[in-house]
């Protein structure tokens, strides 16, 4: 059994109340596959130019990652992006964004990343997302995320990829203009409709909460004393959540195995803004994962009283 | 044993996508009053006008709400507040805001308001706010909610305020405001070091966080289909925390009382915006609040299994 993930794989100046960067590695598929990577193997797709070399190839590899399919253009440049954080990083602005590679990215997916048991499809054109989809005949599971830019852009596409996989992840403002409905329970209904069994609403700072036909489950943030960096925490996320999945592949993916994929994805989620970049996840240790799911449960967690209410 | 909330009674225009109301009882007294009012007797200390008549006084005597410190002001017309909501219910505009008779309110205490065991200062003036502390010599749990506008205009007044209760319950974007700190957990060790024990941040729409110098709670607010009017949810939030605070006067209040204080404190706050004003709130059952707070754990909670992570 393996997972495939399609996406960025990037290059991020960042600055934030805390420090910056001027080149780290970054990247959707990068940092779902560093947090993925501790369930099963990870297959990433995507492309990189010349600048991509053994240093960034080697934080993949370290984890196991499988990096047969990033493809190298040769004379190109790697996908580049430079943002910067407000005070309190809940706004960000992108100051500048080099397609580079990504431009004209075109996923060849080899045998293995095709026969993956569980797939995600990262941030990209809708179309392409749908070309891998269709690719990988084998995959149980898929999860797709998406972005404003193609809500705006490509919604008609959008909702027809929308329609082929198992799992829409989004933020939840992107969750409701994709749906125009003004709540996340709407807003799931009408993806539910157009295919997809589960939803996850991606809260940010807040947490996230994942919605199917049986129920609802949200769950908060891991709280943290500083936020150094939130560049990547939704596709880490992702990983935990995709990856507990991966790791359990008997039986149907029902609401209980959702509810702790939600658990690993938001404490991997926390280890990645607590430095810039995947520098912590890189270094992050299964015990430490481990130790904050444990965290998670008991700080979000009651045991109810019956109480005389009075009438 | 009995709780007394100062604060604000009101007549609100309010819009939203769902309809409109011209003139509704509201006010962050009454709000707080009406979810309090399930769990122990309520002192609700603030003035009105000769414009609040019998049909407002007996929405809250039909709850047992004690309104004999609300003073009526000869001559003068009831606090009035204009708002209207966006498409998705997350942003808010006032439109007018008349203070009328609380322009020149100076709370006045019965004997029976100033033995209560439980006291809630609602968003008024922070001189005002410690005033009324000071008459309550016997509260053994005291909580103060507040706005940005007293955080711009009288902060100093407000900290000091501040250090005279247990408890400070503040949305999360006023608190980092108030504290100069970019994260909930930063900002309640500020808070904590000018008095209180414990810090409430009420994140709207996404739901709450309790912290302590023992720990941290969070809980997801109660999803819903549709989300009608949002006015008054917080101070109908505050209202089922200290209303389930005041309903367990033997032994401190701990982190176990606190987070089921949460719990009704959120159910309540669902019920109150599915609908204008106090409308759902004035007619609600015992049965539904138990039933929905026993949702509300089934909903926000997960069963750890260990499992074997890659390293």
């Amino acid at each position: 059994m393996s997972v495939t993930v399609v996406g960025s794989i990037a290059f991020d100046a960042v600055r934030t109340p805390f420090g910056s960067r001027d080149r780290m590695l970054g990247g959707s598929a990068v940092h779902f596959a560093l947090a993925a990577a501790f369930f099963d193997t990870v297959h990433v797709v995507g492309p990189v130019g010349d600048d991509f070399g053994d240093a960034e190839y080697e934080v993949l590899r370290a984890r196991g990652v499988d990096t047969a399919d990033i493809e190298h253009v040769p004379g190109g440049r790697t996908f580049f992006w430079r943002g910067e954080y407000g005070w309190d990083l809940n706004t960000r602005e992108t100051i500048e964004t080099e397609l580079n590679v990504f431009a004209h990215f075109q996923p060849k997916l080899s045998e293995a990343s095709r026969c993956a048991d569980v797939l995600f499809l990262g941030n990209i054109q809708p179309d392409l997302q749908r070309e891998v989809r269709a690719q990988c005949t084998q995959a149980r599971f898929v999860a797709l995320d998406s972005m404003n830019l193609w809500i705006d852009i490509a919604r008609d596409s959008l909702i027809e990829t929308i329609g082929g996989v198992d799992c829409l992840l989004l933020n939840d403002a992107e969750l409701r203009q994709l749906t125009r409905e003004p709540t996340i329970v709407r807003a799931a209904r009408q993806v539910r409709e157009w295919g997809p069994r589960v939803v996850v609403a991606k809260q940010g700072e807040y947490g996230a909460a994942v919605l199917t036909g049986e129920g609802f489950f949200g769950l908060p943030a891991f709280p943290l004393e500083t936020v150094v960096d939130p560049t990547g925490a939704g596709d880490c996320f992702a990983g935990g959540f995709m990856g507990y999945i991966a790791a359990h592949p008997d039986g149907e993916v029902d609401d209980d195995i959702l509810r702790r994929a939600m658990a690993y994805g938001t404490a991997l989620a926390s280890f990645n803004v607590e430095e810039f970049g995947v520098e912590r996840v890189a270094r992050l240790t299964p015990d430490e994962v481990a130790d904050r799911v444990s965290e998670l449960q008991r700080i979000t967690s009651f045991i109810e009283k019956p109480i005389a209410l009075r009438d």
